[in-house]
């Protein structure tokens, strides 16, 4: 058991400690984050000492009435919490004590949530246990900040009757979920582990570090084992993960100021900074954090989970300056101890740029299950990135998108994923959670830039299969000028083997890297292979001839999303290569492509078989053919160009590249040829099979 | 005739005069704004000079090899002039008297363009002579800022071999553009003024003020009455205006240097102030330029030709502040005594907000041929923008749009026009140039958010009877929380006098004002009537069932745009109130609607018989019935809640207004009854034929 300092525990001890508090009041009228930030507060906390304490008997599911009331009440208790320590102004505290004491009145009393969907998933106060949790991780962190404003008796009352039945309850009940290596596992220890902090019961933390039997099999030593990668990847992906690490942060710095001899930040080779910067690596320039599996799209590396993220990064692990650069982009900070550090550097001109890197993010608690590889090339301001998903399934959030390619350039998406078919919290849009269109299309694999064989998903779309393999690295190489990414995935079809070489590669006559993307399918069988590219922006120009179909539009199939997308035009090629323009964002996209076989390219949009339009418009182009045997789709994508809309002129509309071919195509090696200004040749040269020698350009 | 100084004509004269020259060499080292202007003015003009001087025979039409190269001459001549006067470094006027001497060695030579459409319009240097008068613009300013620097000999071969030879062209072969009322003839007699002035040649100046027989029926001063409104309104529209202001503005400056007792920016109650604050005000807090007739939409007031208003407007007419905060959005200046003030003052941090205000336009030499009227509400940080189209028609660039609304808020398009149907300068489609669909889509009426009678475009889509006739105002008042304004037109379809009565609206209940909407249709046969509203954003509500067509999509019709339009819902309902709810930049907006009878809701997205996928898509909701007899279309668009991407939270999702009917409904008068929050009442009575009371709410 840990040893608390003799004179007892000490209050506040999270995320704002007693001894930070004057530099702290000094901080939030000098650094202006902090100010900015503190400012936000005090007028949320404000605001809600403005209300009736109301505290309703629990009767509403998400959303409603009392639901909403006892967010409320949560937020309000945290918020209050910091300004009672930041102004010493008592009405804060006594608003908090208000709140608890009537909570202790009445938690008792309270059942199972009426609303509930089971027993074993039930909270109390709200319709699941998740946001029992939640409720208590904010909570307790207000009580610990009014803590000594509460004369004794009242302490008793709320820890008697509120409180200490809770921990029971999330230990108790819930012991199910709180000993789950699971997101919402992690909410319940943090909860019971803070909580056990606040009221000096190490045999609750012990229980949240270890697991309710004490064996460390379940526990939060146990979760950051098995949750995340070595690279601090988390299976879930990248949106997940970011939820995923706000309890597993508060948590790690509670255990950091209480017992600071389990060096919680050094476990597991730093695993929750790598978590962090995994996470943050996970972004692109713009922030926008990539959207794989069920990622709601407009979530950027502002989000309040990031917020605390890069803060307790920088003034607990890892004080490197370029999370300044992030801290900024957020335009907040915790009122804490950590957005105090971040506060202070960002107001003494510390921030550099972040430091984006290429890596390879592998999955898997052994880091051997696949992983996310992410290339990148240019200064942030205009930062060429592409990922290749090669990641496990990701469980039920995961979708069936096999070594999916992400393309973004210029500040923006070029080649996107959906992302989720889901309007947040919007109660028209089926209550705000997943469409039926999230499953029939946002997660099959023609919705992503990745090869569909035979028209149907990965895993005939099913989730049992797809989690119990994964992809492979074959190949990850970020050497300035050619870098290169290479995945294979053996299991998504019977009797065909998939593998992608993703690169940039830079050469003299162009500015930006060129992306070069090969993806091979090995096969005796004869099958149809689709392989769209979501593109973003408007199409301005094709190598080849093709009309749109005038009168009537057609789903494209009608199963395995195919029965979602309208086929707005298909050319059937009389040769191997051809090209398409598009404009995005006042910058020319030429991919050239090219196969063993000439390809059938389709033109087609999101929207069929979508009743009550749940469905944003998306389009592609997509490389179709169909083969007998090994096929080898090779797309090369230029930038180029610009429209400035200030002065009405465009330049380099025309591409750079004008003919590519794919030669010596054999199933170790591959020779493409491309030609750059009508003269110069190229030969990238792909030996899948020599490590030494796996890509090389002449 | 102008006398000028004894000691003869004073070399710089036009944008830079010789007394400012000291002041702007100080000016580009120490205000910011006029350094980063001047840093692109020098960049462009020392990568001319590392060219070799190149002048071709004229032989390729618009973006060919030769055509850009004359576009490349101009512009070098003027940055090399303006760096000349700058830096006093002789190689840059040394650059401009060689590629001026080589011109002056061929331009006798050349005949009418060779790739001419027709001779009356053929340029020499360019295919079409409005390039060659853009050209002479440009270069004669360049020619007057190096004046000094060039030898007698030099001069008097340049202007005996070049310069007196264009003005013999112009006034000559083109003497029928040089004497048009049209942009066209702006740019003529502009060249022809400016280069009269640099060469000392009165009899020019004489000749571009009243018109090549000195009658003043043509001329700059001709133009200046008859082009514009007496509000400064442009009959072809706000884009064409930004265009068409350049030369005026341009050759003012030059007439007020030169002959300051002209007064020129007092002609016509300072018409050129109104010209340029019209064209300001034509545009919402973004920048954008409202989007009528052929309009390019991302054009906005970053515009290079609306710097050159700011500029003269702020330095030479009137120096109000607010204008200061439009330049330093555009973020440049001219490098010259205009811009040297501006920059300066905004140095000096004299900008104030701009005053975009309410107001309306007057359309026509008289002001009497209907006009622009504008609705605002809210700081420039979020306002809402309404505008009312009931100009003129616009001549050949005009759009069959009478009665047409934009609607702006929160920053951005709400309801929106689509502008023209042309990439410009993308040679791939349709060679930049004007697109089928710009006739077939784009000016249709149904292509606008504008009542369509019987699926028929106003005028039956010609030209001729829609130039003759115009929308007439009937009433406009911006009066503070009730701003309504109201227009009619009676040519547009027989037998069908159309009226809208647009309102801002605003209610204690409410933040932000309601947009009220009540367009009558009177008539005693049986019409089709469609009101399209093509919003921005995505659907996420409706009062009513709707079940999209899942399988196919059809065209909605087979002319007047219908034809571009795939139609994927139809409901039919059974009331006559309704509302749809649509999500846009993470505010919502609820369009309440109610009419005589029910009406059919249409939901509708553009892209049908559009072979070579020119359009970009739309959306709309567009509300339809048959009625035979008078019909009234009304409508409430409210604005309400956020989503707020970074806590993941949803607020106000619901909106205010709970029902909207339609009572009193005479053709003089109708009263709206709505109701807020299910309990207020509110009565909105129009009397259209009482000024002192057309509108009151209760
Ligand atoms: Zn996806
Ligand atoms: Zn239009």
């Amino acid at each position: 058991l840990f040893s608390l300092a003799v004179s007892g525990q000490k209050h506040p001890g999270i995320m704002i400690t007693g001894e930070q508090v004057p530099a702290l009041r000094a901080g939030v009228n000098r650094y202006p984050l902090l100010k900015r930030s503190y400012r936000e507060i005090k007028a949320a906390a404000d605001a809600a000492i403005a209300q009736p304490v109301t505290v309703p008997v629990p009767k509403d599911g998400g959303g409603g009435v009392t639901h909403e009331q006892h967010k409320k009440n949560y937020t309000g208790i945290l918020n209050c919490g910091i300004v009672y320590q930041l102004t010493g102004n008592k009405k804060y505290a006594d608003y908090v004590k208000e709140l608890l004491l009537q909570y202790a009145a009445k938690y008792e009393s309270w059942p199972l949530h009426p609303a509930r969907k089971n027993n074993k998933e039930s909270g109390r106060i709200f319709w699941q246990s998740l946001n029992d949790f939640v409720w208590q991780v904010y909570t307790i962190q207000g009580y610990d900040l009014v803590y000594d404003a509460i004369d004794p008796k009242d302490r008793e009352e709320i820890e008697a009757h509120l409180f200490l039945p809770i921990l029971q309850f999330f230990t108790g009940h819930c012991a199910y979920i709180f000993n789950s290596i699971h997101n919402h596992g992690t909410w319940c220890l943090a909860a019971v582990g803070l909580t056990g902090y606040v009221l000096n019961k190490p045999e609750y933390v012990q229980m949240a570090l270890k697991g309710s039997k004490l064996d460390g099999k379940s526990g939060y030593w146990a979760q950051l084992d098995q949750l995340f990668s070595p690279d601090g990847y988390y299976a879930e992906g990248p949106y997940y993960q970011r939820y995923a690490l706000f309890p597993f942060l508060i948590f790690a710095k509670a255990i950091q100021n209480h017992q600071p001899r389990l060096h919680v930040f050094e476990y597991r080779n730093k695993l929750l900074a790598k978590a962090i910067n995994s996470m943050l690596q996970c972004t692109y320039t713009n922030g926008a954090i990539f959207p794989l599996n069920d990622a709601i799209k407009d979530k950027t590396s502002e989000t309040w989970e990031l917020v605390y993220g890069v803060d307790i990064a920088y003034s607990d692990i890892n004080n490197s300056n370029d999370l300044l650069d992030v801290a900024q982009q957020q335009g907040r900070v915790i009122v804490s101890d950590a957005g105090l550090k971040v506060a202070k550097a960002v107001y003494e001109k510390k921030a550099t740029p972040f430091k984006y890197v290429s890596e390879w993010l592998s999955d898997g608690a052994d880091g051997k299950a696949g992983g996310l590889g992410i290339l990148r090339d240019g200064p942030n301001t205009d930062q060429q990135c592409v990922v290749l998903k090669a990641t496990t399934q990701g469980m039920g959030h995961g979708h069936f998108d096999r070594l999916n390619l992400l393309y973004y350039d210029n500040g923006t998406e070029v080649f996107s994923d959906y992302g989720a078919a889901r309007f947040l919290n919007i109660e028209s849009k089926g209550g705000g959670g997943y469409l039926p269109e999230n499953n029939s299309w946002a997660k099959q694999t023609v919705a992503h830039n990745t090869l569909v064989v035979d028209r149907v998903s990965d895993f005939k779309g099913s989730l049992e299969q797809a989690q119990a393999t994964h992809p492979d690295l074959v190949y990850f190489n970020a050497k300035p000028g050619l870098q290169v990414m290479s995945a294979e995935e053996k299991n998504a079809y019977e009797g065909v083997v998939l593998n992608r070489v993703t690169a940039l590669i830079t050469i003299p006559e162009l500015k930006k890297p060129l992306l070069l993307d090969v993806f091979t399918a090995l096969s005796n069988g004869e099958h149809q292979y689709d392989l769209p590219f979501w593109y973003n922006g408007q199409l301005v120009d094709a190598s080849f001839q093709f009309k749109a179909f005038a009168g009537e539009l057609k789903p494209m199939g009608d199963k395995f999303g195919y029965q979602h997308i309208w086929l707005n035009a298909a050319a059937a090629l009389n040769k191997e290569a051809g090209s398409i323009t598009f404009l995005n964002k006042n910058r020319f996209y030429t991919t050239h492509f090219t196969s063993e076989n000439p390809l059938t390219v389709n033109f087609v949009t999101t929207g069929a078989n979508d009743p009550a339009m749940n469905l944003t418009t998306s389009r592609a182009f997509m490389l179709s053919r169909k083969s007998s045997g090994n096929a080898t789709l090779v797309s090369i994508t230029e930038t180029h160009g610009v429209t400035d809309p200030v002065y009405e002129t465009v330049t380099g509309a025309v591409p750079a590249i004008s003919g590519v071919t794919l030669i010596n195509n054999s199933e170790g090696k591959k020779t493409i040829v491309f030609w750059v200004n009508g003269k110069k040749e190229y030969r990238v040269t792909i030996n899948y099979n020599d490590k030494n020698n796996f890509i090389n350009l002449k």
